[in-house]
Order: C-alpha cells, then sequence, then structure tokens
C-alpha cells in the first residue's frame, strides 16, 4: 500500500479537493469541561490551583511558582552548545524583524506609528513526551526583542521535578518565573492571576486540547491575547527532478514522525520523480521502524503526491493548500518562491529541510496549520508589538481642513460635538 | 451634578480603580441567537439569506448583490471633495506603513520575510443611523494598499435603496462589490459564500451585537479572521494649565455624543483648571442640547477629572487605562508622549482634536476599545499583510549546524526523522 499518486489538474478539483479541506480541531466539548475549572481559579485563586493539580497531575505542591535562577541545573556542554547556537541564529533574525518609530508628514501635519510592546506574556510547555524545548526558545525570544518586560513560563509539575533543561532555559532566557501548572487551570492562573502568580494579558504555546479549549475561550471572552491555534502538522513540498527523491522522502517523513494526523503533500511535473519517491518511502520504512504505524498512517492516510501539468500549477495549488511548511527543491526556487503567496514558513533549496528551521536556522518554527497561513502569520518580534498611532495636527491645517470635517460630521449626524471640537479650534483666528 | 473631579493618587487605587474595570460587551446571548441563522445560511446560502432578510428587514430581494459601477449616484460636489480629501490624507498615511519584503545573512544563511496580502475582505457597514461613510474609508483603504484582490462591502438593505454615498465611495474605492445583506446573516453569507457571493476569508467593521457575535462565532471555530471587538467609544485627556478649559470639555463632549456609556477622562495636574474644565461642560450642555440626556449620562456617570500630583503620574494612569483615544495637550506634549506605552490613537498638542483624526488627518479611526490597546493594534495596513518566512541553507552551514541539530532532536525524541532528514544531506560529502 504505497503513498497515493494523483494525476491532478486544476480544472478538476475533485481529485484533490479532500486535502484542501483541512479538519480544525472541535474544542467545544473540551470548552465545556474547562469553563468550571476556569471559573474555580478565577474566584480561589492559588487553593483552586492547588486542588486541581492534585486532582489532574496527582501532585501536592506548596509552591506554584519557581524562581529559575534558585535551581541548580545539570544540562550537558554539547547539548548548552547546541541550543546557544539556536539562540544565537532565532535572536539574529528576530532581531532584524524590529521596527524603529517613525512619522510622516501629511497634508502639512506630523502622523507616525510608535511601536511598543505588550506588557506581559505566558508561554505554555507542554510537560511529559510532549515536551519541546526548543519551542520554548521559539515563544521567548520574539517576545524579548520586541521588548516585553513580565514574562512567565507555564508547564506542568512533574513528580521528579522539571527536566534540567527547561530550567537551564529559563535561565538562559532570563524570564521571571516558571509557574508549575498545566492544563486549564495553568492557562487560567496566568489569565487572571492569583495571590502568588502574576497576570498574563497575553498567552501563546501549543498544549492538548483543554489547555487550547482554555485559551480560545478567554481570548473570546477578551481575558487575554493568544497565538493562532495549532493544528497537526504538515509539509508541502514542491519539487522536480533536479531534487533527491530519498531526501524529499525523509522530509515527507519528518513531518509524519509529528502524528498519524500529520500530512506531508508532494506536487511535482515529473511522474517518474514521483515513484522515486514513493519507493523511497517504503525503504525508509523498512531501514527506520521507530514509530512505523504513526507514520505510515500519515503517509497512506493523510498524505499524497499529485502530479501537474506545470510548475506553475504546482504554485497555485500550494497556494490554495497554504501549506504550514512548505519546501521548494526545484532548478530555480527562488522563480517558483516568487509566486508563493499562503504559507507559514519556506525552506528553499536542497539543503533546507524543514528540521533544520524547527531547530537552528532562526526563522520561528510556531507556525499557523490548517490553511491559516492564508490569513495568519507565524510566531515574530510583531506578534508581540503594537502600532500606537499619533499625529499632531498644525493650526493652519485644522484651519483649511476644518470646511470638510463639517460637512462630512454633518452627513454622520455628529457635527453638534464632533463638528464642534473643531470648530472651536478653527473660530480663535475669527475673533 | 457636575463631572466628578478626583484627587487622584497612584499608590491608592481605590479611588480610580472602577474606571480600569472596562464592561466587555457579553455576546453569549446573542451568540445562542445567531448559531442556527449562521447555519441555514451554510446550508442553505441565498434562500436561506433572502428569507432571513425578509423576515428581520421587511425586504423582498431578487438579488443580494450589487455592482457598484451600474448605480447611478448624486452626491454633492462639496460633500465629494470632502471625502476625496480624507481618502487621500489616509492612502497617505497607510501607504507609509507598507513594508518592503527583506532578507538577511544568518549564519551564512539566507532568512527573510515576505510580505503577502490576505486573499479576500468583507467589511461590515452598520445601516440607517449607524451609518458612518468615513467607517468605510478607514476599513478598505488598508487592504486596498496592502493588495487584497477580492474587497466586497456587506451592509443591510434599505427600502428605499442604499444611501448614494455609500454606493459612491464603493465606486471610489473600486470595490469587487457590494453585499445588501445585514447582521449575521450578511455575516454567515460572506463567510461562508452562497451560489452568489463569494466568500470572504477577513471580514472587519463594526455593527450591532448580533453582527458582532456572529463574527466572535465565526472566528472561534477558525471559518475566518477579524478586527478586535469594537465597545463604547473613549477618549483620555491629558492636559496642564496650557490647555484651553473650552476646547478641552469640547473633546470630551465629542466622545460622549456616541454614546451614553462612552467615556471622558481628564488628567491634569491643576485644580483650577479642572474646575474650569468642569464649567465648560456645563455651559456646552446649555449651548448645544443636542443629545442632552446621552451626553450628559456619558459625562456624569461614565466620565470624570482625575487630579494627579504630577504629569508622570497621568502617563502611568494612562497606560493602565489603554484609552482608544489620547490626547496630550501640555505644554511639551512629546516629552509627555515619550512615556505612552499603550493607546489606540494619540493626538498631541492644542489643535489636535480627535475628531481630526476621526475624518480627516489621515490616521485610521478603527481602534481597540476597552483596555484593548495594551495587546493590540489599530487596523492598518499590516492587518491584512502576512508575513511568509523564508530560508535558503547552505551545504556548508548545513554540515556545520548538523552536530546541534542531531542533539537537539534526540532530546525532543525526534532524530529518527527529523535528525536523519539532516544527516543524509550532511552524509553526501561524507561519501
Amino acid at each position: 500500500m504505497p503513498v497515493s499518486i494523483v494525476q491532478a489538474d486544476l480544472d478538476r478539483p475533485s481529485g484533490f479537493q479532500h486535502l484542501l479541506k483541512k479538519a480544525k480541531e472541535d474544542l467545544s466539548s473540551a470548552k465545556e469541561k474547562v469553563i468550571p475549572i476556569i471559573q474555580s481559579v478565577k474566584e480561589n485563586g492559588d487553593k483552586a490551583v492547588k486542588e486541581f493539580t492534585e486532582k489532574f497531575d496527582s501532585i501536592r505542591l506548596d509552591s506554584v511558582v519557581l524562581d529559575p535562577s534558585s535551581i541548580q541545573t545539570n544540562v550537558p556542554r554539547d547539548v548548552q552548545t547546541a541550543f546557544l547556537t539556536a539562540k544565537k541564529n532565532i535572536e539574529e533574525f528576530h532581531r532584524a524583524q524590529k521596527r524603529d518609530s517613525w512619522n510622516v508628514k501629511v497634508d502639512g501635519n506630523l502622523l507616525g506609528v510608535k511601536y511598543t510592546p505588550i506588557p506581559s506574556l505566558a508561554v505554555y510547555a507542554p510537560g511529559g513526551t510532549a515536551l519541546y524545548p526548543s519551542s520554548v526558545l521559539m515563544g521567548i525570544i520574539p517576545a524579548k526583542i520586541a521588548g516585553v518586560k513580565e514574562i512567565q513560563l507555564v508547564t506542568p509539575p512533574q513528580k521528579g521535578g522539571l527536566p534540567d533543561i527547561l530550567v537551564w532555559l529559563a535561565q538562559i532566557l532570563e524570564i521571571d518565573r516558571i509557574v508549575t501548572v498545566g492544563g486549564a487551570q495553568g492557562i487560567a492562573a496566568v489569565a487572571y492571576g492569583t495571590e502568588t502568580i502574576p497576570r498574563s494579558e497575553f498567552v501563546v504555546g501549543p498544549g492538548n486540547s483543554y489547555v487550547a479549549a482554555a485559551k480560545s475561550y478567554l481570548a473570546g471572552i477578551g481575558q487575554i491575547g493568544i497565538d493562532s491555534p495549532a493544528g497537526p502538522s504538515e509539509v508541502c513540498i514542491i519539487a522536480d527532478e533536479s531534487a533527491n527523491p530519498k531526501w524529499v522522502a525523509c522530509d515527507m517523513l519528518s513531518q509524519a514522525e509529528h502524528g498519524e494526523d500529520s500530512s506531508a503533500v508532494l506536487l511535482t511535473t515529473s511522474a517518474k520523480f514521483a515513484e522515486s519517491v514513493s519507493k523511497e518511502l517504503e525503504i525508509a520504512f523498512v531501514e527506520r521502524p521507530k514509530r512505523l504505524e504513526m507514520k505510515k498512517k500519515a503517509i497512506y492516510e493523510n498524505s499524497c503526491i499529485c502530479i501537474f501539468p506545470s510548475l506553475a500549477d504546482c504554485v497555485t495549488f500550494s497556494n490554495l493548500l497554504a501549506p504550514e511548511h512548505l519546501e521548494i527543491q526545484t532548478e530555480d526556487p527562488h522563480s517558483v518562491f516568487g509566486g508563493i503567496e499562503h504559507a507559514g514558513s519556506v525552506f528553499l533549496g536542497n539543503y533546507s529541510p524543514v528540521a533544520m528551521g524547527d531547530y537552528i536556522s532562526g526563522t520561528n518554527h510556531i507556525l499557523p496549520t490548517a490553511g491559516g497561513s492564508r490569513i495568519y502569520s507565524s510566531l515574530g518580534v510583531d506578534s508581540f508589538l503594537k502600532r500606537v498611532t499619533f499625529q499632531e495636527i498644525t493650526k493652519e491645517s485644522l484651519n483649511r481642513l476644518y470646511p470638510h470635517v463639517k460637512l462630512m460630521s454633518e452627513l454622520e449626524g455628529l457635527d453638534e460635538e464632533h463638528g464642534t471640537s473643531v470648530k472651536v479650534r478653527y473660530e480663535e483666528d475669527l475673533k
């Protein structure tokens, strides 16, 4: 049962329509369950937080707040070097995103934008096997560079204590504290604050469906801002015969490794290349049997290879798909990229597998999924900055523009006060 | 019963705490009502849309889509000139917001950001007395400048036909069509598309609680992206004795004119100035009696004058308030502005009443309310652009970074495929 290969035709969307209908997680039942938890944490603070932790994590906590600098950690030197290298690259790319406030003269007046950071942030990091230290870098570094002053890491407590790598990262990233509360109760604790946990006005980071439901509910009632919800991981690869079929197969499997609902879609113009990649996938299944069932399910059920008549058609289809990750392994990847409008992060050329961006190249790996890149961006410095617009109107400009404001405010029935607020200044000169 | 004047003290927050607790509209009951409407429109398209229009607006429609260029309009020349002047200024300021794609070398690799527009947008414009033509400019111009290709205006049908000004604006802004469906059914129609209405992936613009609930529900399930919900309008004014008390009173009333739940908060260091403004408010109530009860309620119940010991304290408090509009009428407004971190749009100096920005100066008047400016921005070109990040890794860099990726992927249990996707490229050189 090899990966499915489709002769695709943009004029006959029936052949690939199912690829575009990406499941968005239905959080409604999880939401019903988290609302009472959130209410209880809102009303009873630390007491509720500790009770839920005992109930869900079977851990009794004296304190739910840790100062990372007070904890001894033991992280091997070579692991430290790896994470410090990633940190350096992520910082460099994100620093380049930072923008200076600016102003411009419009109609004789000074108008401008001042960029200011959001005041406070909580980054959620799942526990257990879902702990990805690299995601901690990706969530915190852009906020640090944006200038967010109050940053706390929220993560479930663990029986043997938190993993050293997590505490060490909190140390080198110089965040304010670690809040050891997981699930919906952790999100509620930072969203409202408790006796010992300061409130965070913005919450980002992946988590299970209860975490996602709590974030979504609290954002819906205006209590916090959040990042866009993360769905199953996905890659789209546009490749021609200049690409290496073994490498492309590896890249597809690298997504499949995330879960059976992950998806890898290869778009190519070559039936021969499609066959070679299919064969390489089968070879890989034999050579690398870890998590085999999961990977097979992802590849056989949620992935596919589409053969299009032209690279231009591949680009059109990729824009419909709006993938989280897009690899372009063609003879001239930059020209193909020229047509790309909707994608989370794009990997150009044969030496840019997604894993390089996942870990170390410097781009952010927290990306919109499920077609979200048609309207949303990856996490970045802009996610944590606001544009405060400003203006300073001159007397001359006000005098010149008042007759227009008079008419417009009359048309909207707001001349009595809106109109007057300009008129009193206008009339000053008439005295 | 004059406006309340408070001797404020940052160390005793009890005196002003109520000002910071801004009501966010509870949409839960409206949401329950709109869900069946949305479902019906999703399933039955134009048929449902027409039925709801007949039910709610008592209007029978043959077609729900208008091509603005097919309609004759009659807008007085001076009104045209006023709106064209506003359009020019808004375009100029928003054009200055547009950013070029860029790239940078990080660790020897090409990394960058390509800005691309969202694919489609619907701008909602309320009907009847809530129609603000200026808001149509504010919603559409940034999207046009961002390069959004498909833009439709959604607005309730009206018995005598749509107002000329609305159709004329649609013409000069060169949008694709007007969808004459109001309320939740209008939002649902563009969110899912019907036989005659193309789908919009993003929906912005103010509306009543059903419109807001429909937007919030559809955004919550990931069907559309939306702007932040708009609450009652508000202004904060920081002023010292160099300001004109009559002008300041006018600016407070200009917010009060929006509704009895609107709020105007004056922060000053001078008790004398506070008294003068209070007197000017009373004089204005006599001189301009239109909407008197509404304005009095806004000023007496939802507004206040706070006297702080210093301008620095005024700034601190303003940042807690995070007002939608902030006016700074002090001797040196720029130095006061230096401390401002959270505000929607800021108006510097004595000749910059909010009404200038509402209509004509060029800044956007669609702003976060209810303290939202602590984490959100005003509508702008960035609202409609995404950051697509990209990277091209060199063979040399991959070889240098592979040992780090190996360690990091091992730590996360993703070495088998993530690690291998880099390793196969690394090993190429070893052959």
